[in-house]
């Protein structure tokens, strides 16, 4: 049973999917079910020797089509919705131990042409209005599964705070006539203290507005609104970018970064996609904890300057 | 160093308090700085040998007044504002390991009403313009001193969320001429499945729209927008409500449950105060994360049915 309920205070969804309670939860390796099938062993979602990299419908989805029964009746206060939608998993490699910094950018050049097929999928199914790519990664963020991957949510309406986002550029783009996101990456390129590394055709800093410690943005130099709008050459930057920045990420601390990686992106000429990465580490031994001032009111209270983090990153 | 910084994504500020990072980090007992000072012993919050409740300035504010000097200059788009405001903490005993499900009653009593008298000194500053009493219980949710004590912040400006929330009600109360809170616990008393008790003056319901398994709102039975418009009883009667609903969360796994507790309040007629209990844990041994879709798009996934839950907590 499944469906979503409207938050009449924070006038948006809520997301009930009690099957995912019994999600698969730190299998032992020889069960992991994103690694390829083993002869006569446990089968996998993947039912082959190997694999570059495997798409798949999400075996716990919050979101699915037809969708699942939901469990109260609608009234009119507190409104019910099917939850029809996607939730697809990526696997980035057959390789179980592997991370985006460990794969070749070979590798990570075919996960960003994977993103685009399936965004250009997904997007045009009619009961998909917003698709949102990103990765968990790391115990810390609360990942059940090991296992190398992200995953792609296909939500049958658009959530406040993209819906917020998007309200904030189209308005800049009517006052400014330009992107919002062009604006801020110019002035953060003339700033210049806050630039993690410049490449050609992307741009990796930390937001002079970053609500975490160690919270990267990766933004294309071009109004690009989308990965459908995006070229070989700039998803070849992206895969170059994605690789310079995971490897910093690693050496930063010395152990592999848990992070939640959220591409933002809308098809729209007043938007441009924003990769944004929220590492959870404060210190090397510190998280950073959503308490009651960010998870109760929205306000995050940063314990570190962007300027000094970045110039941590830019120096790794 | 501190200042508010703008993030013109979120249309919400951002506090930087780069002091706190060096905040004291689960001190020995011997070194609690919340406990009276012992005789000879290190000085702490509270010279004196004991106390009823106590409420200090914050050593680490993340806002005060005069502010902290802005680290960065500000621009046209990369705004910066200075952090005036106040953060407060409200030891609620002197006694060291003691939780609010621990103290009796009476204790409970005063607790809500040193509340009342600090809502009402703070909302009275004038920079100050959103008054948020909370409290942040267990070391899954990131405190740092385990002494219970609860925490005011009066800040400078209205959160989004909060500003999303007045104008949801304000909304609400235009076109219904009734608040949002009087027909939504309306519903629930009508529907009765997800109440988990009801005293004379106060509803504990795991609401309809409940974005955490164990979430618990204290809702007054009367249009009370805030701690100011409560007269004594209606305060005796949530200091009952507040002891019930805390003995309860620890039955329910049998040991002290984390929580993050939100007072929401605002003196304007179209509101009403409601309190907001967020435990961390889904089952005994698991915690709810907020990954990807929660943190990055405020869409929250629910593995359990509050029908259910409220009958769990209802039965103990």
């Amino acid at each position: 049973m499944s469906e979503l309920r409207w938050h009449p205070f924070h006038q948006d969804w809520v997301i009930t999917a009690t099957h995912r309670q019994d999600r698969t939860f730190f299998p032992p390796d020889d069960y992991c079910p994103l690694c390829p099938t083993k002869d006569g062993g446990f089968p996998t979602e993947a039912p082959r020797e190997n694999y570059d990299i495997a798409v798949f419908e999400n075996k716990f989805p919050s979101l699915s089509t037809p969708p699942a029964e939901p469990a109260v009746e609608s009234g009119e206060l507190l409104a019910v919705r099917q939850s029809n939608g996607v939730c697809e998993v990526i696997s980035y490699t057959s390789e179980h131990t592997a991370t985006i910094a460990d794969l070749p950018v070979s590798q990570i050049k075919k996960l960003t042409r994977v993103w685009r097929d399936r965004y250009i999928e997904l997007k045009s199914r009619p009961e998909v209005e917003y698709v949102f790519i990103f990765e968990n990664k790391g115990r810390e963020i609360g990942v059940t599964l090991t296992h190398p991957h992200g995953q792609i949510y296909g939500y049958p309406y658009i959530p406040k705070v993209v819906e917020i986002r998007h309200e904030a550029e189209r308005a800049h783009q009517n006052s400014h006539g330009r992107t919002l996101a062009a604006d801020w990456l110019n002035d953060e390129i003339e700033d210049g203290r806050r630039i993690v590394f410049e490449h050609k055709n992307w741009i990796a800093v930390v937001p002079f507005f970053a609500r975490y410690p160690y919270e990267v943005h990766l933004g294309p130099k071009a109004d690009t609104p989308d990965l459908e709008s995006m070229g070989d050459e700039m998803l070849n930057g992206l895969a170059q970018a994605l690789k310079d920045l995971t490897v910093k990420y690693d050496k930063l601390f010395g152990f592999s970064m848990p992070y939640i990686m959220s591409i933002f992106q809308f098809p729209a000429e007043h938007t441009r996609l924003i990769i944004e990465f929220t590492p959870p580490y404060r210190t090397k031994d510190k998280l950073k904890y959503l308490a009651g001032s960010e998870a109760s009111c929205g306000a995050f209270i940063s314990d570190t300057l962007p300027e000094e983090t970045a110039a941590q990153l830019r120096a790794l």
